[in-house]
């Protein structure tokens, strides 16, 4: 049942058995990716120069194969999966980073590891923020596709704030360039944006150039707790309407603290177990960090049950166990989780709190939650077990009323995971007819054989009615 | 001659004789922007409400009548001239301005005035980095537009990275909403990027979200001078190898120095006249200039040959007046100019700085240059007189060689401007064909009916082999 033999035939004659692959081991790990969904593609393509994306592109354009680019697979939405066969373009190889000191810019290709060019950004004095948590194992590629984010969004931004021009290749195999490596451009449509978050179904990313910020020189710990978690946004927004920007603003709330408690076995704050708990970090020069720290410590004073500050780097790695314990401790609750990175703005964290409360007591589910405040990006983990069919439903009834609700509120289905195949029941709460019709017609114009990445984005696909496979990454939270 | 009476006639009885304007005082206004070119249209839309945007569109894309958005007009590559007639949808009546002090963001109407933006972001203790100079008059929709910088482009960065959420309409006057009020949204393509910089050919923007910083502490003002513009140019290199990011960096080379001073009848460094300069401001908490200070003015000793800076308020006035002087006291050296907003990455600083000597003598023509060195932002002036035909060709010539070397070295036909009619022979230096092709594929996917802006970007239009009107705005350099 392959459909594109003569195709695959012609691409291995082109780029060789080395880098087209179709054993069943190779096209078993390429089918896979972090959201545990499966579909068999015919070929891997284990690129090894960029010039190779083009050549599979043309081909594939030529015999209409699907085309699903993919780096180290980590994304929880599917978006990797090629969910209707056809090949998968392996980027993995493309991994070279080169920092330009003087300028304070990262030259990478898309296959290269997120905290790679972290570690070489730093090595040089640099700062590059966006860190998903799966930042060992991701890569820059896939975070370009679904402008991904994580704990530094609120203060420093996303992937696209730091991304200043990409290279790759249009869906015909044509190579381009969106942008130079300069901090402004401003000659022609913006295809550069378009692409990112496109979750690679308008083109090809093979490199980037990225933005660094200037290292900060000190970084500076604070845990702080509250009785419930009204009173912990209540305090957040009190901290941001004085200006005071933490670089990281991680908020927990109960539940997501007590899964987290009992699995370290001890309480966060002893003697008060159970409490909502916000963690801060401030990064900076010295002397703002000497500025900051005595209006943080009063806030703290004025609005926490309890706070502790790290004295020390081994410190402040006790301080960020319960974040790093809450997401794998949830699975106590459940062996299944709909992990949805919902945003709202500010003015509705107490709203989105209330509404939660009800989720749960409604549909008699757990879903502990937990984010980050300085963006609104909430991290609302709906519990279940897959084998009771009753938890099933309520998960499916509870998500789709959490998405209708994100949106009411002014918010976004999707801060940085992206849709992929997980959140597309959900596409269109978000987007109206014509904005749905407007990004379909901007993906007919610039792929109109459909070919990359097809199925995602605007079909439909219920991803609680599709079996897992029982497989660990090493980036699944432990 | 016009072309469409019977829609205007349509609109007319949709909007009112006070909305939709054909008088000729109205019309002549309408058809000229910051290039002095002049283009008649057949009817002024002074838009009053968001809604009225859509009525115009929808008739526009039944009756194919061409529509150019405009706000102030200060553009100065004719972007806003209605090149092919029509009508000219003015947005200058749209000009709300609501400040989120808690979340840090403004929420704007498209015709809001960008000063005015500013002022109301500092009284709530915000700041709104981008400030083209002509900024005072300009709009938020035309900084949108043209993804406006200015000069914090290198630390802050540009328009673009400001915009959190957009509204409008589509061509086909349907209303539309990318993005969300958050700092966070990954949530199908990013049609919200697409629209920025493309000078409304692919929609209308009536409103935006907008990102604040909070608003530094203090400010300090450093004026430096160097012997020629390669110690300059590589002093500054030496700052940001140091990882020291100035708010602000302008560079005046000799030629834009020696002007200024005439304009003044003062050296700027009294017995030190016809120096570059270097003019830096930094912006912070106290804490963090109390860091940098010692480190910048050890940096100015080494490298510079005098510096100075503002002990008061007053003070950074006096050394800002060699900057805002510069442009308009060019104006000796001829009667037109070439204004070229290029950028070139750091490392071909010096390469251009060699080039510009170069091409000022193969020309013949003065050619004073100064810009934003944090973003490799130069703006490249060449003066001609418009009688003389000779300094025509030759400015022309220049022109040409000065795109393509800007090209050859990495960097971007226009950083901050954008295309308009001025920068159309140009494109193509810095796009492929395959590059141009996906950008028109874009066009005729979200404007079939070619209504919006046509005739900008893609067709080439010699700017000056057109006459410009004897005019004076109120942002022209004095």
């Amino acid at each position: 049942m392959k459909r594109f033999p003569a195709a695959t035939a012609a691409l291995r004659r082109r780029l060789g058995a080395r880098v087209v692959r179709t054993e069943a081991a190779e096209l078993a790990e390429a089918g896979l990716d972090g959201s545990k969904l499966s579909f068999l593609p015919e070929a891997r393509i284990r690129v090894r120069r960029e010039a190779d994306v083009g050549v599979v592109l043309a081909l594939a354009n030529r015999y209409r194969v699907p085309v699903t680019t993919r780096g180290r697979g980590t994304t929880l939405t599917g978006s990797a999966v090629p969910v209707h066969g056809g090949w998968v373009l392996d980027l993995l190889g493309l991994d070279a980073i080169r920092i330009d000191a003087e300028a304070g810019m990262a030259h990478v290709q898309a296959g290269a590891n997120v905290a790679a060019v972290q570690r070489a950004a730093e090595e040089a004095g640099w700062f590059y923020p966006p860190d998903p948590s799966s930042r060992e194992y991701c890569t820059i590629g896939g975070n370009i596709a679904c402008n991904a984010g994580g704990m530094h969004g609120g203060k420093h931004g996303v992937t696209r704030d730091f991304v200043l021009s990409l290279r790759g290749y249009l869906p015909t195999g044509e190579a381009v360039e969106w942008g130079t490596p300069t901090k402004k451009f401003s000659a022609g449509f913006n295809l550069r944006d378009l692409w990112i978050g496109a979750e690679g179904m308008l083109g090809v990313v093979t490199g980037a150039v990225l933005k660094l910020l200037p290292r900060p020189a000190e970084r500076w710990t604070l845990l702080t707790a509250f009785r419930d978690e009204a009173a912990a946004l209540r305090a957040a927004l009190a901290l941001f309407r004085a200006r005071v920007q933490p670089t990281i603003c991680e908020f927990l709330d109960r539940d997501s603290v007590r899964c987290a408690e009992r699995a370290t076995g001890q309480a966060v704050f002893p003697g008060q177990p159970g409490r909502a708990v916000i963690l801060l970090e401030f990064a900076g020069s010295r002397g703002e960090l000497r500025e900051q720290r005595p209006l943080v410590r009063a806030w703290a004073e004025a609005h926490a049950q309890a706070h502790r500050a790290a004295r020390s780097r081994a410190e402040a790695e006790q301080l960020w166990a319960v974040r790093r314990k809450c997401s794998g401790a949830m699975f106590e609750l459940g062996d299944a989780k709909l992990n949805e990175d919902v945003v709202v703005p500010m003015r509705s964290y107490l709203a989105l709190a209330r509404f939660l409360v009800r989720l749960r007591r409604e549909s008699g589910l757990s879903i502990p939650t937990f984010g980050h405040l300085a963006d609104g990006n909430l991290h609302v983990n709906i519990m279940y077990h897959q084998a009771v069919a009753r938890e099933r439903r309520a998960a499916e009834r509870a998500v789709q009323r959490l998405m209708r609700e994100v949106v009411a509120l002014g918010g976004a289905i999707s801060g940085e995971h992206g849709i992929g195949l997980a959140k597309t029941p959900f596409l269109r709460l978000q987007h109206s007819p014509a904005q749905i019709r407007a990004m379909q017609a901007v993906k007919r114009a610039l792929d109109p054989a459909g070919i990359l990445n097809p199925g995602k984005l605007f079909s439909v696909f219920e991803v609680w009615k599709h079996p897992r496979a029982a497989v660990r990454f090493p980036w699944d939270h432990k």
